[in-house]
């Protein structure tokens, strides 16, 4: 298979007890009093896993609030651990950083509720600490809970994303406030920094006002590698203007190379390579030793999940409580505006709706990530497949428990990608956008 | 000596080249080729040398702009790197966690241009993953540098300091709405949390709006130490009300005694114990071999310090140019009111004012921190005597070289506050909050 395109391979956490899937924290494998989920060193060895995995990178989610959108109150979101609680990713960027030498450490920072001058310095500084390893997934929050934490009502999305794409271009005029060559540390003639290559960049948009310059020097990346998940059309712009990787969840292989296809080809029309804009679809491997065995294990985790905890965090991502349809209901089918951004998950294989019971079910397995089932070779062939139907450019895994069903990933699935000729065989170029670009 | 007390010590640092001392990054010794100042890895030895010292913390202070205060030209801060660039400090708060295991890890993180839901969230993370090491030194912004970068209006001081205390309330608010006892993780009856402990804070005050709960469970401090360096009245009572430690600048030990005693007095008036907020004086030791030879490095230290960088640091950190001010004025005798603040700092041991191009001078050197210089011997009594004119509690260090000043300190220094009795020879207690308390 050589002259393929190789898999990219990240990894989907986050700082807290459940990621994709709410039966995590309940999996018999998964020991948090061992090793607690909030305590960093869990995240350095599922970080030096993934280093030995040779992956892109580890990613962080995010979020500012518990949800009380089910039902309206916020006791089934902390019964059930849906993103609840979730601590602030952003420290584990550095401390990974301290603990590991190649692989990329991504985050999830939202531009709502803060200023771009402070995300401009905060991630150019990561940017410098891991030597060009940082990226930042930008979001723009959807969540009324998120907006009642900082006492601000919600702007419409149109308006956000208005709002988003000044934010990014506020931030990339402070990284290229300082030139390349600026640094000069003159000692004899005490001349730290040429002041003709520092520059004011005097911003006063629809949103926002800066001054500058930026008070980081001129950083790696030129500022972190840009990750993005956008759904609607102006998410999609905004992901295909800026991004240098995608984060997408499409149950159905067809509904992944359309997306695909689509964000290349609006990448383009911004003038950019679409090869330096890749997309990485959801995962969740369930791994075992003969495909009855994997198909017990599924069995086993997805019975973990109460259907209560599921529509919960359905509610939570729809901004919608679900309370009041039927759980019989046809998804698909349904008329409410808020369900139409998601209406990709609520399908069947075969193109058919889902129930509501079937679609919470899923969504509380893992958010509506496909799961690949079937022993290693039969998952690395699977996940194959699905890249090769797609064209590109690999996957974001999330776990059923932690951090074993990680590391039995890089142990066992790796190799047959590498013996494939389908994935790295070891690290080139030094920074994060290196590696999402490097083909071989 | 033993009964008296023992003395703290934190080390002054920022993510930057030159800390107090504008001479720093120009020194023999110091050599950002081989070190550079914008790598974790400079840190790195320095926390692990401060941890081998047994120092109660290293401490990172910060601002947000570049000062264009003298000659209202960026220039001169960019020429002489009077605190540009500057980095942010907070990743290095986690990566140094990372790599520390007893020390304490304080930096500065202003409450202006911030929310409290994100400083609150920000913070009790890193209070989480440093295991209760964490110190946040609060600081409301007074420079118009940094509004025009966050492109607001400065407020006056009165009202900064009304909504930093109530900024403050709501971070402790949100620090408490998770109960010691809310996580269950009852795996069998799929209870994560229980509901019932975590709790909205449903703030509505003048300046911040907040629901809660916050989505990180309690800290091991209940929310970081917190540290504080008020000079004004407002900043005084600030500082009294909330500070576990203290950082203050007085040149003259008879300031210190009065600016310590002030302080205690007043957190007694908060009903506070005012032993549990330590009072930390700045100060810059030069070590030689001789009597003779520490002034020569004093000299040698003081004259890398152009007087315009001087001119440049005091005018940014007095929010004033002083370039219409003649060199030979006496500073303390002035009648700008934008003066009185600094004006402890502006007069001689014996209580005459000092000249304009003096403090400058001075303020270059070390940001008006008292030199002390001698042999090792020389120095620790030196320190201890204005240790004990004061009354307490230690001393905040700054260093002329880098790292190699702080290795000094540490290797030839501290043993002689151990053999004093002056200074503890292992660390109890496992918090930055325990090591403040610590007496011996």
């Amino acid at each position: 298979m050589a002259g393929k395109p190789v898999i990219h391979l990240a990894q989907f956490l986050t700082h807290s007890p459940s990621y994709h899937s709410l039966g995590m924290w309940r999996h018999p494998k998964t020991d948090y009093q061992s090793t607690p989920w909030n305590r960093p060193q869990l995240y350095e060895h599922i970080a030096r896993t993934c280093e030995r995995g040779l992956f892109d990178m580890i990613f962080f989610a995010d979020l500012n609030y518990i949800a009380d959108t089910y039902t309206g109150s916020l006791d089934p979101a902390l019964r059930y651990a849906t993103q609840a609680p979730e601590h602030d990713p952003i420290p584990l960027v550095s401390w990974l950083g301290a603990v590991t030498e190649r692989i990329g450490i991504a985050a999830t920072f939202s531009t709502s509720n803060q200023h771009p001058f402070f995300a401009a310095r905060l991630w150019a500084t990561l940017d410098h600490m891991t030597n060009g390893r940082a990226g930042w997934n930008v979001v723009t929050s959807i969540n009324r809970n998120q907006q009642a934490n900082y006492g601000v009502d919600r702007a419409p999305t149109d308006q956000r994303y208005d709002q988003a794409h000044e934010f990014m271009e506020v931030c990339r005029k402070l990284w290229e406030s300082w030139d390349e060559d600026a640094i000069v540390m003159d000692k004899a003639n005490a001349i730290f920094a040429n002041p003709s290559k520092v520059h004011r960049i005097e911003h006063e948009g629809r949103f926002f006002k800066s001054r500058g310059p930026l008070n980081v020097v001129r950083s790696p990346q030129n500022g972190p590698a840009i990750l993005q998940a956008g759904t609607s059309p102006k998410g999609q712009d905004f992901a295909a203007k800026y991004a240098d990787a995608i984060f997408a969840i499409q149950p159905r292989r067809e509904n992944a190379k359309e997306y695909r296809d689509a964000i290349r080809s609006r990448s383009e029309t911004f003038l950019r390579n679409p090869n330096h804009c890749a997309v990485l679809f959801g995962a969740q491997p369930i791994i075992g030793q003969s495909r009855a065995h994997a198909e017990e294990l599924q069995e086993q985790h997805n019975e973990l999940v109460p259907l209560e905890a599921g529509l919960t965090i359905l509610s939570a991502h729809l901004d919608f409580d679900l309370s009041g349809i039927p759980l019989e209901a046809k998804m698909a089918e349904r008329e409410e505006p808020e369900l139409h951004r998601m209406r990709t998950r609520f399908l069947n294989p075969d193109g058919s709706s889902m129930t509501l019971a079937e679609v919470a079910a899923r969504h509380g397995q893992s958010v509506g990530l496909p799961q690949f089932v079937g022993t290693a070779e039969s998952v690395a062939e699977q996940m194959i497949d699905f890249f090769d139907y797609v064209g590109g450019d690999g996957f974001m895994l999330t776990a059923i428990h932690t951090p074993g069903a990680i590391e039995q990933f890089v142990d066992e699935v790796v190799p047959i990608f590498q013996r494939a000729g389908r994935f790295r065989k070891s690290y080139e170029g030094k920074t994060q956008r290196d590696l999402l670009r490097q083909t071989i």
